[in-house]
């Protein structure tokens, strides 16, 4: 770990091991947001925030936050932050890297006496990874005036509504107008890459561009479920074949769009359901969900145009038919506030650390929160691309080094006049 | 209904709708083979049998026969049957048509008063379908003498092992090697085509030139699961892709085959199976059962060793493991009898039913009888190709077609000196 940095990596480290403690048991690393292990995991934040020195507080919306005041509180707020809930069996630092090297920043801060003009806050975002409510990032949303009536009524299995359980964790959703907030200046979030890019290019720290938009379709393919052995290969309707088709190319047209430099574009088939399913009858159903994410404004629309096209050609050319076509979500990519980015490379740089700008395609906080405030992320490799599993690793000495170039831009945002 | 034919044909599908009421309540046409309804389905046709005169026993192999003893036994057995176990959920015709269609050519024999040299035999074959057991054809095997030790220690769910099954069902596994045959001079089925072409191109019946030989071929493609948002196009390991580029060439490969004209051929890839078929995530993993029949000998072989070559090298192109390669079965095709393919088209034209040579794509216990004994398949026209579910269905008409002229074809047979 290098010396030079403003921030103590040790403790830092030491303090994401410990919350990694708290876990399911028999399923590391698993903290899900609403469950009892997860109100204990706050818990210990709460108690982490306020030996820091915070002010410490629950949002209408059920975000803990941690509230270091400036001398000038008018001048607004530095917010910095990322989420302690986990996906099941996840692992030990998305994103609750970014919420502990808020705090170890923060009390770096203070113990170095530097006095701050604007307000600083921690965010712990509730819920940022999908929900048993089948939501997710529910606190940023809240935050940004994005939590809808009809997403308070979603229910989990047990039947309770997100509105009952965000109350459960200290939320107040009849005041949840109050959660929006218009004094943020500026947002940073500290995350684990998620992808292989820094790792395989050898970069210390990546400098987010932009979080991608991300689209679902769901795609249907019918065709004629006969037997496979006394049907004529001229006279199939075989669904499969056709899904197949157009399995291999959109995977040829997300790779020409990614090479056109255009910025992050990726698309993958990630759900394909054959039916029957059986070694004897030519496929007569296939359902396809296609996720799409783009960097660029634009890219997944023209995309989706395409693959409607595409797959009602080839289900047409086949003697298929195509009953089911949906876009079942689609958002638009939030792209981080440029000055942010050249004041993270450069805090980089001068730290002495390399860096690289790309996109993120993977959704975070930092999307919606980029709603109300200029907001930036960066990027810390982690092994092997690995995440969202118990595996999931990122190195101390790469941790600490993100945390030291955040502490610096964050001066340097409290030290400028204004964000232009 | 033709009226000049020899046969009665209200009457053998007044049975064939008669028999198809003994199904399991409410999953119209299901009698499984072993089960308590396909026993009582065997009441009913042993009493028929019995009406018609004939000597009812059950072999050592669980099949049912009904015996019209000929003026010389010693001449040997012309043999008529199919099975009466169905399918969960089949249809009335597959493939009791066949058992009915020879108890009316019996009966009709008998009306006439012509003598026969011959004797003849109608069998209903025990579990022609996969049975719960895990095989197929199992009295036809047991005829042909290929039911072996291994295969009736195979167990249901239950627990009971195939020999005791056929015991249950008045079978004696251990006078087994009395249900061989050596005394049939000809076999021949009727039963419903299973397929789109005699419907398609508006002929009578069909003589079937071979039962195609069946292999099943498991493929298991690994590549890397990784995160759908973050991993670049050219990074990816997508199982998913290279199972759905092999599917494509597999569907062109038997296209191009079959169209060689060098008999019937197809190839199916039925189970394809995604992992972890999620939208977020680029499948890691991809099982596909692929299911390819071909008339002529070898062809089979020679499109699993292509199979074995193409999938390999496509996996390595893409940088995707295939750690699974596995022939699961494999049979050779069974020729049917060139003389009696010709005397079952001359009886049709006799008779005024226009007829079509074709392979037959599904397996049939006539495969196995041809291994004892020279066999021959008469295929009637079912509409658009569905079998296996309550909607199969074939006309009385081209039912009572297909018996006369088997009817005729066994005088014919009876009457001639020897079958080359």
């Amino acid at each position: 770990m290098k010396s030079n940095i403003p921030i103590d990596g040790n403790r830092l480290w030491s303090d994401l091991m410990a919350i990694a403690e708290i876990t399911e048991d028999g399923i590391p690393y698993t903290r899900r947001s609403f469950s009892p292990l997860f109100i204990e995991g706050r818990r210990w934040l709460r108690q982490k925030f306020e030996e820091a020195g915070l002010e410490v507080r629950t949002d209408a919306a059920g975000n803990l936050i941690g509230r270091l005041p400036g001398s000038r509180p008018e001048a607004g707020t530095i917010m910095l932050g990322s989420h302690s809930d986990t996906v099941p069996s996840g692992g030990r630092f998305d994103g609750v890297a970014g919420v502990i090297a808020a705090l170890e920043i923060v009390r770096s801060l203070r113990a170095s006496g530097k006095p701050l003009q604007h307000s600083v806050e921690i965010v712990d975002f509730l819920a940022e990874e999908p929900s048993e409510y089948g939501l997710s990032c529910v606190g940023s949303r809240g935050m940004a005036g994005l939590l809808e009536d009809s997403m308070l009524r979603y229910k989990n299995g047990a039947g309770e509504q997100l509105g009952q359980a965000i109350e459960r964790v200290g939320g107040d959703i009849s005041r949840l107008a109050e959660a929006k907030r218009d004094d943020v200046i500026a947002f940073l979030e500290l995350h684990i890459e998620q992808g292989l890019v820094l790792e395989a290019k050898r970069i210390d720290l990546g400098v987010v561009t932009a979080i991608v938009g991300i689209a679902r379709v769901e795609i249907c393919l019918e065709g004629r479920a006969d037997h496979a052995g006394t049907t004529p290969m001229e006279l199939r309707q075989d669904a499969s074949v056709v899904a197949a088709h157009l399995i291999t190319e959109i995977a040829a047209q997300a790779k020409t769009q990614a090479q056109k430099g255009d910025g992050h574009f990726v698309a993958t088939t990630g759900i394909v359901e054959v039916s029957p399913n059986a070694a004897n009858v030519v496929p007569g159903r296939v359902r396809l969900v296609v996720d799409i994410r783009a960097e660029k404004p634009g890219a997944t629309q023209a995309f989706i145009d395409w693959l409607n096209l595409r797959s009602q050609s080839m289900a047409d050319a086949a003697n298929v038919k195509r009953p089911g076509w949906s876009v079942l979500s689609h958002t638009d990519p939030a792209l981080c506030h440029a000055e942010m980015q050249a004041m993270l490379a450069g805090a980089a740089e001068m730290l002495g650390f390399s860096t690289l700008h790309l996109a993120s395609g993977a959704g975070h906080d930092a999307a919606f929160i980029s709603r109300i405030a200029p907001s930036a992320m960066l990027f810390v490799p982690c092994l092997d691309g690995r995440s969202h599993a118990p595996e999931e690793w990122a190195e101390p000495s790469a941790i600490a080094a993100g945390a030291a170039v955040i502490y610096e831009t964050l001066l340097k945002i409290d030290g400028a006049s204004a964000l232009s």
